[in-house]
């Protein structure tokens, strides 16, 4: 941590910031420089967050040496986590498909997916019960009635279920169901979840809010992990820019940044950070040849008659291309696609 | 509702949108240009937000006409809503002051500052005693115990008591202490916590999210109102952009818009969206005179030993200056400040 | 300037640091953290920007204390500057109003505009005669025909002109008909304009980029000072975000920003900012309150005949009713509106 | 376009927007709904941009159905566009790879890099002369001197040159040496320097503004070409957003919709968006998946050493790794790496 001082930050000013470091069980470094004092602090001060030097009269900037998340850090486990789901191992030399439609809709829909998925080697499907909608007019989801329809296809074709929880009160509830706890855009900072989620034993895939920065989702995952459950999958989806062409802007980078900065697996999503189904492939194959663990993907026999996001679902038939694509290109980078 | 197709959609898709409109109740009125085809619904539409006409194949685009909120709207309802709270009405001629610290430290704390907003002849204090901190590792406030602490100054000092509830499952306990919700700006999307607010009967400080459109605010307001509950108040506190320095990019013209759209009463948070108390004076008159319902500021008779956010905050001899300003502004608009 | 130095730095790394810092003149400071070590460069290091030690092996970040402008910064001349044009002094306690039409398109309207605003004892007339437009399809603008149209009104009404160059080499024959420059949004980072604004002896009135930091608006005007011309009004205009209510966000904290980091006046637009005439008098009510020197306003006799941008052009009876509220609001804060 | 009216829009302005549109030679289809009145008009109105009914009383919107873009449109030229330089054809099945110094700063330095560049079979080498940089007090490049170095390395080593012109008035001049133009993307709304590029027989290199959505680039695109040169390669360069992990955010969603609405080809510069070579390999490897018709990347010898972006240049040796990777997934894709 290193402290700024104002121009004109006084002596005492000056004394009493070293004075607080001091009894706080750190080493203060002073710098006094033509027009401004820096002091540097040494130790690891990541605990101190709360301390909040930049409210100390005199001082007119912080700047953190070292990242604000501790046990999500590289720094901290710099081998690869690998998140066992399925059958599978996110983030060990695999790029594992998590596929399904937006909302559960009915049995048959499901029972379609379902068997597909099977029928290609697929792990994991995914399907939304609950669904946060920006309008309360806009169809919320059946409930535990989707997770039930859900959980009996999963065991009958022998897939993982992954799905979305969106309140801490839920969590008994939908664990009753689901193998893989979803963490949607709108919940990232979710605090009372995220907890809930750190006390359980099972994985979470924990999405990027749309406006959330990396170093937020890390600190994010950190909230989990520091409660104790640290099989956490994190999820790049598209943040919010000027841009609308496509409904977020996914950033493909987010994808290296988590992977230097962190130890954890990390997923995309290229069915909302597009929006549009015409441009889910390209998304699908970057986010493999930019070191992605998998994505999670919208797929629906019936896109046309979807009750959510139809727009940006591939059909059967687009998604067996992409999967074909997917595995040539695994095969030259050396991962499996599953 | 506008329809408009892609250039080679078939005549048998346009047939299918033409069905499914007559089916719901609605008149389609087509027209067919040179290059595309366009089909205009009339109706208010507002109520099939869920059926998605953008996932028919052959639809590029759907342009909607109305707004996707109802109960919030100006349209449904034109004359301005007051919220009464602490014997003022939010949204008539006032312009109303919402003041205190950002987190409850101690009885002390709140006590000094309590007393002064008295004095001042103010009626309203604010104070977090549950607080979103993006590090697990930040102070979270010293939950029930500083509600019990804001009552009880409110009750000797006759204010009424402003504080934030995070969660669907605190809205009770909560409850039992405040004399208005605030549901901060990474809950607006909570929705568990909207229905629960809305099956209640008292006034709720909605903040817009930073990174939500002034559209999904008043969606969110909708929820609350649809669930029942119509005293809310709007709260503009700053958007998400890429400039940095002021913590979030303050969005003045919020306020002329949602009185535009909508009939609720809009207040700012000059506080969390400056970031810095230096600019907080200039973002407090400008949100008056930009025509705001009032402001929630962050003051504290010691700033620099604040527990969270004191670099925000500004002093109560600062504050008792931009009062007097505020005031003699509010003459010359014909608004009381108080 | 602080380097932060990579966890695995080398010995020899931070050695060649060292010594290239020393070797430039200035006095490194060392201090070796737990995890991480750090280096604080004492010294004025604004002119060092080129020497980017951001690359040197080892070095993790770069920190720089002061802000990389000199000429414009309030450190370096802390008294307000006053820019002189048409008798009003910009920048000393007036609050100037530059009004006219989004472009000049014929003399009976420069007339009507121009005869209104002399009535009014205001001194300031602006107008595109040289138009950016995102289409090349869009009205570009009369070009040096509009000019004349321009300078000829303003002299028979005692007007001073403010007109858009485009490009360094249109400046001698702009500056042949214009008593300030303007240089527009997408401009701002037009280097070859600045450098030739910065030759001459008009003032520049430097509208931010709409996706320019504030840092980079003052870089802007640091080139136009380091050539030699220091008489710039900054303008805000709004940046690019995510919202789309308003053509784009008002960045209303740019004013006090501004104003604590140079000595320089600040202007808003209220008009290309919000894009629609309806909310352009609270945003300029609060441009004023905030502490803004000015505004540059759109104003029309027939907005609905406009060639551009006739949305957000006021009627002469709406500005009327503006500009009524501007000196009773102006009065109370004690700057004379004109 | 459609026209949306205002819900208390009178007759005689929907009247008079339908004698408008008809003078202009369009059919008018009146839809009156419950709330609002909607007019959608047919014809070709790409080229009515500036007629701008937006301001029309009584209207509230305008829809506009077709892009406006026209000559850039795959609409108009469904068959992708080949450009011709150095013996290569971008936009066929070739994945080109434009690789160079940030800026040239001597002989040596180039060439290290063109003689690395032709033993490798790679044909084009880009470096600038001229840079735009945000600091007046940053290098600026060697102006007409770089130039000369570049070109005659470029002949020694048989490579085409890629080479940026900042101002319309040095177009001639740049022309001179380079073989390409490149546009900056502080230039993409420069447009006196688009219609000195649309006048001139060389292909140009188009970069996205960090602030400019993709309809704005294609239009830019149009300006040239309306001025008659037709070749054109877009770059996707990175846009700005509230995200400070990478110097900018890669849209890479931009080349699928690139591809979709335009005939152009388009390429991506992994080393601006990221602003850390780190993470250009990723983002390399992304773009040809997502199917960029190829890369401009910066590489340096000895980056440690460079004038100006040094820490986002590749070293020959990082270079060759990420090339042979390119190659093995081009071979997948069907595409040539050269």
């Amino acid at each position: 941590m290193i402290l700024i001082f104002q121009k004109d930050a006084t002596e005492s000013q000056i004394q009493q910031a070293l004075e607080k470091i001091t009894a706080l069980g750190y080493v203060p470094h002073l710098s006094r420089g033509v027009l401004k004092t820096i002091v540097g602090v040494t130790g690891d001060d990541r605990s101190v967050a709360e301390l909040e030097f930049d409210q100390l009269p005199g001082v007119e900037e912080v700047v953190h040496v070292l990242k604000p998340f501790k046990l999500a850090s590289r720094d901290f486990h710099p081998e690869d986590t690998r998140v066992e789901i399925g059958g599978l191992r996110i983030g060990s030399d695999t790029f594992s498909l998590i596929a399904g439609p937006c909302s559960v809709e009915d049995e048959d829909q499901i029972e379609a997916i379902a068997s597909y998925l099977a029928q290609n080697g697929l792990k994991l499907i995914r399907g939304g019960a609950f669904k946060p909608r920006s309008s309360p007019y806009s169809f919320q989801g059946l409930g535990e009635e989707g997770l039930k329809i859900l959980k009996s296809a999963g065991r009958r074709h022998g897939l993982a279920v992954v799905t979305e929880v969106m309140a801490a009160h839920d969590v008994e509830m939908v664990g009753r169901y689901t193998d893989m706890f979803q963490v949607g855009t709108r919940n990232m900072q979710n605090f009372a979840l995220l907890r809930a989620l750190g006390e359980i034993r099972k994985p979470v895939l924990l999405k990027r809010s749309m406006m959330g920065t990396i170093e937020e989702l890390l600190l994010s995952a950190e909230y989990i992990m520091k409660a104790g459950n640290t099989d956490i999958v994190l999820c790049e989806r598209g943040i919010r820019t000027f841009e609308t062409a496509t409904r977020n802007t996914l950033d493909i980078a987010a994808i290296p940044v988590c992977k230097r900065w962190s130890h954890l697996p990390v997923i995309v999503d290229p069915s909302h950070s597009m929006g549009d189904w015409h441009y889910v492939p390209s998304a699908s194959l970057a986010a493999l040849a930019a070191g992605a663990d998998g994505i999670i993907i919208e797929i629906h026999p019936r896109p046309e008659a979807a009750k959510s996001d139809g727009k940006q679902s591939l059909t059967l038939e687009n998604f067996q291309r992409l999967f074909v694509k997917l595995q040539q290109l695994g095969e030259v980078l050396g991962v499996r696609v599953q």
